[in-house]
């Protein structure tokens, strides 16, 4: 499967979209808000561009999406109202896959930006929004032409499905039951894709460009420690197994069906970014977060994991099993509430452009 | 009305969808483009930048949206191999309404991108798209950072219906039996749309760059010369009127429906240029075109127009109507074939930026 054709968030507005399913990552955001901020005054304070060219790499559509834009800009305009210079135009570019609903994107800024002008008030520069579809694991923009570059909730995503999983069975990602190939393999597409990233990034940014991302990641150097057993992917496994216990599904189905996400630590962050060179490492630290704060019950739960990985429960298993999938996933989440691992460790990484 | 809001051809793939009822611009597009190629070539010959930043305003989605750009960047391989210099990077900008598909442009653009690459071969330099919401009656990209600007089929539509237009009942757009007052309301709209567009581009393109623009025109100064009067818009107003004669539609919901379309004669378009004072004029001519040759039958002319008006149709007249207005277009069409006018004039604008 080429996760770059099929992976989408949950487009449109309705009860399983990720716009209605993402006050988590609005949460994660919010909490990494300072570090964004630290490394935008950095740069403006350094740089100082006449015209400063921000992109979000895995914007989404929806809510979340001008967030953070819109509190790196009100950053720049305190600063430079302190020191009493004009306000430079901004260009912003916001990226997703192409699968991303861009169309929902495009027809809702005007309504944020006219806001966001009467907020910034007089002297607000002009501020230009262009979207980018493509995968970040490749260029997705001109040499040294970006001066900020923001990802949040998506470096976690692998560019495909490693190869070598087959010795996996009856997981859907590294579980405690998978064997030390499965995670070298998993490891492995991550080494590769993070550098990628790092090595296209290096070329768009310019000198002394900034970049601060925020993923999934694992406090322990050890994958899933046993109090993990049971998590939001373990379920989703149990409820596949489910289906393949009706006969719904075919065990071999089921067998090949593997998540490509992977949760690397920050030794194996820093190990990475040291390897590629182009960058220098301002914060590299981590927090743990308790989704549990923001979606509430076994619903709301079951909705967002179902905003994220519908795509490809349905590029693999077909759209006839869905319903199915997710209304056992509430059951089960609704028993098993108790145990369940409601936290999430983020890591926070914060770089400049040699 | 808002056109900005509404305004948009047809989406998706279907029989009345823009994508499918565009050949006629098509042919307009490959009619063009000698006078395209020639001031790409005078460009790149002239500033041979290291990145080449081309916008294609009034992009549309579908088959014709790619057309023109890849002519664009063809051209300027074709020379850089004469001359032995490496690629340029490209940076394309495809704009349009926000209300555009520009969910279809993202997802067709990877194979069509592609297939571009293959053909155009080694050492062929990266090529970078954006999707820009927005009306090109206003800023769209950042001060002094564009080097192409090619508008097709779109500069005839104005930002708004006019204001003014209580004396043109029973008319839709500019008719034989328009009161002077309407057509100087529509010439007054279209100088001020023109002259704010002129004035955008003048900051956004690097001076020295350059900019081609093919719109709808009229080859006279007189109005709708007599043997105008079954043109695809007095048809259209037609069927409105039987919509209103059989009681579905009320006589002062058709009298306040008017169509934000104006057709600018060349001695207009120069007057307008000359007082915007940011650009030269290389190229200002127009031709005739049978658009019979592209659009065959009565069925293929209605779906023509369903697919670049429907949005303003609904807006103003309601859903309900849509499908009875052009089936009654279909019906009439058919009963004055020999009659309808099929010709279209277009005004062919080459200029750069002082």
């Amino acid at each position: 499967m080429e996760v770059v054709e099929v992976f989408h968030m949950n487009e449109g507005n309705g009860d399983t979209s990720y716009a209605n399913n993402s006050v988590g990552q609005k949460n994660v955001i919010l909490r990494t808000k300072p570090t964004t901020e630290e490394a935008i005054t950095d740069l403006y304070n350094s740089l100082c561009p006449e015209t400063i060219s921000i992109a979000d790499l895995g914007c989404s559509s929806g809510p979340n999406t001008f967030l953070v834009v819109f509190d790196i800009i009100r950053a720049v305009e305190k600063l430079r109202k302190i020191t009493g210079t004009h306000s430079p135009e901004y260009v912003v570019h916001l990226s997703d896959l192409p699968s991303n609903d861009f169309n929902s994107i495009f027809r809702s800024l005007p309504r944020y930006v006219e806001d966001f002008k009467k907020e910034m008030g007089d002297g607000f520069g002009d501020c230009f929004f262009a979207g980018v579809g493509g995968s970040f694991y490749g260029r997705l923009f001109p040499s040294k032409t970006l001066h900020f570059v923001h990802s949040s909730n998506s470096l976690h995503w692998l560019s495909q499905i490693p190869k070598g999983l087959e010795e996996n069975k009856g997981n859907i990602r590294i579980a405690t039951s998978s064997p030390p190939s499965v995670i070298k393999a998993y490891y492995e597409q991550f080494e590769r894709d993070f550098l990628t990233f790092l090595k296209a990034r290096s070329e768009e940014l310019v000198t002394g460009g900034r970049m601060v991302l925020y993923f999934s990641g694992r406090k322990s150097e050890i994958h899933n420690p046993i109090h993990d057993v049971l998590n939001i992917w373990t379920l989703l496994a149990k409820c596949l197994k489910d289906l393949v216990t009706k006969g719904l599904v075919e065990e071999e189905k089921l067998n090949s069906f593997n998540i490509p996400i992977y949760a690397a630590s920050l030794k194996e962050v820093k190990m990475v970014v040291e390897k590629e060179g182009s960058f220098s490492i301002n914060v590299l630290e981590g927090f743990t977060y308790d989704f549990s704060e923001s979606v509430k019950d076994g619903k709301a739960i079951t909705n967002s994991v179902r905003a994220l990985v519908e795509s490809l429960v349905v590029n693999h298993f077909g759209r006839g099993v869905i319903d199915q999938v997710f209304n056992k996933y509430e059951e089960m989440i609704g028993e098993c509430m108790a145990e369940f691992v409601k936290e999430e460790f983020i890591n926070i990484v914060s770089l400049t452009k040699i």
